[in-house]
């Protein structure tokens, strides 16, 4: 395998895009990366994109043909792969971009993510994204995903002893983290009050431990990195690139206070990086509710089972005092969750972290990065261990 | 990169599939390759599955860890991707599939394509499909796949004086091979006359020149050709794989009557494998109209441009008596296609009869077989060039 690295990164702004369609969203955020990459768009070998459910938004599949051909990119007659994970379909098309360039068959990849969604009423969005829960067993009976992490969170509590307060304190920690973040969707510091004193949406959930709603697009160019250093001063190293699947609905795992894709994905891509986890600088993890946070810091061994909630509440993971930050983008929550982009989001922000170019959200000497993305209740998840030159 | 070859293939029938769901046929084609392969479910690394439209079909988004789910693989908490390229769907798995195990990643990997399509009404399914053309360019005013193709027919009987009768040809050819087919939806020889006095659908494609609306999976095992040479003893070897683009909107094309994409992925196909188009004993082609089947043998240089139609009239692609047989499985005309299945379900066939067990349908001999699936009007389409060992 050769070894890969990413070239340039860039991202729209995230957010309610109303002026913008899923084909200007995706072609923004190549051109993004594409600029950052200093190439043109005649070195491109390939295009991947990850996309939730542009079908059911907008009555558009075939949606990697869409964006290489309003692109310009169809005249070249490039390869092009969309994938979908749900939530995880970003990530997901980062690994197959990954295998594309260490294959050998392609120097030269683009892989973006990008979702609409704020075209959709609220009750098309929660019917939309529960298609990607198990529609047979779950969504049939009226599940949706903030009550299945719901459920989650209720048992956290239940056999840790972990807090509304706690849960809380993610959310709190991740919107001062979008304050400082000019593409996040929430640019504006809450406080704990605002948090718990907020509508409830599936209890113990209320409206600030979701995620919102959003659009918007991330991409990335990857390189073999022999010839990315050769291109560029810095390239990002992709040390470790791993998917882990496990059963699509809730019910039908040993317990809900894990996800066992999780602590495989992480451990292979540790593994294949040769880290531990203890020589993780940053980590982007996936906050699609508060309570996901939690469970990710604790299967990814940033801290024992049970001991996030408090960890998090102790400033552990802060960017300001914290040892480890975690989801200094916003995350999830602040930054936005446009689906198909949030895989890619999460390295794009993972990029500009070690290559020393976050502004106001810079980790002091960060060199190892990891990003974590969820799809449904943990049925996929990808983990990407990536590493300063 | 690792050369990759084929050690097992599978397929269900294909057809109106009552009694089966989408996760049901996906995991009995996988079942089917799998035992074919002689692995066990332990050996598998990576599951890749092509699929068109679920979350349209059956509100499913999610779909690869539905199938790893329902086959019990999530247990082991395997690698699983979803790549959706309209029709072209299973041919663009297929590639990332083969990318997979030539980057050296993954030794062992399943793909597959699925897609359940008959719960749907004609209407849905007219409009299901038109997703995958441009929603905003021709959906939205009023273009259907027949109409696209139908444009693309009477272009072609125009430039180069095809006719109807030779179009239809195309039907009697893969009806009588589908009728030799014990999976193919349609098992009945058809007439000339049945053909041209069917109903009209687009002018001037009748009912007998459309493919029809299935059920259906198929499935591959990969291997690094090295391994899969110790582990079976007539492996097949995947000499070419390549996916190539063009617009998606069939109107920013500079002509109808040929598709860049098919030129280029054929070209690009025969170049890696080192063969010439005259080194090819069999084809899969992707006859979702009669039409494309002529343009297709004309892009690939099978023909000259304007001459396939007399060509199929003379019996030049017939089992019977012809040079180079074309979809001895009765093509998507008469084997049926359920969408995600198809670039699969061509490949299978082709191992079938590279291994010597097509059973009436055998060419004998045939040790080089080219496959060609198309996404939409020709925005996606990939290639394969395999061989026997």
């Amino acid at each position: 395998m050769r070894d890969v690295a990413i070239v340039g990164a860039g991202t729209t702004k995230f957010g309610e895009l109303w002026n913008d369609s899923l084909r200007d969203i995706g072609i923004q955020a190549g051109f993004a990366a594409i600029q950052d990459a200093k190439i043109e768009s005649h070195d491109i070998d390939a295009l991947y994109v990850g996309n939730m459910a542009a079908g059911r938004y907008i009555a558009q599949e075939h949606v990697a043909a869409l964006i290489t051909d309003y692109s310009g990119l169809s005249s070249r007659h490039i390869s092009a792969t969309r994938v979908e994970a749900a939530c995880a379909s970003g990530g997901v098309a980062l690994h197959n971009a990954y295998l594309a360039v260490a294959s050998g068959m392609y120097d030269t990849v683009v892989v973006g993510g990008a979702e609409k969604m704020t075209d959709a009423t609220d009750a098309e969005n929660t019917e939309i994204l529960a298609a990607s829960a198990d529609a047979q067993w779950e969504t049939f009976f009226g599940a949706t995903f903030p009550a299945l992490f719901a459920m989650m969170a209720r048992a956290h509590m239940q056999e840790h002893g972990t807090t509304r307060e706690q849960m809380a304190q993610v959310a709190v920690k991740n919107h001062a983290h979008g304050a400082l973040n000019p593409n996040a969707q929430f640019q504006k510091e809450i406080d704990l009050d605002t948090v718990l004193n907020a509508g409830m949406v599936a209890d113990p959930l209320g409206v600030f431990d979701c995620s919102p709603i959003s659009d918007g697009g991330s991409a990335l160019v990857l390189m073999p990195l022999e010839k990315a250093l050769s291109h560029t001063k810095r390239p990002v190293i992709i040390r470790g690139s791993t998917i882990a699947t496990d059963t699509l609905g809730l019910h039908a795992r040993p317990k809900l206070t894990s996800m066992a894709a999780t602590k495989v994905a992480g451990q292979r891509a540790l593994t294949q990086a040769k880290k531990t986890i203890a020589d993780i600088h940053l980590a982007e993890l996936h906050d699609c509710f508060t309570i996901a946070e939690l469970i990710a810091l604790e299967d990814l061994g940033f801290v024992k089972a049970g001991e996030a909630g408090a960890a998090v509440a102790e400033g552990r993971f802060h960017l300001k005092g914290g040892q480890m930050p975690v989801n200094t983008s916003g995350g999830l929550k602040a930054r936005g969750h446009p689906c198909g982009a949030t895989g890619i989001a999460q390295v794009v922000e993972a990029v500009f972290q070690l290559q020393g170019r976050a502004g106001a959200r810079q980790v002091k000497g960060a060199t190892t990065a990891l990003t974590h993305n969820v799809g449904g209740s943990g049925a996929t998840v990808t983990v990407h261990v990536l590493e300063a030159t």
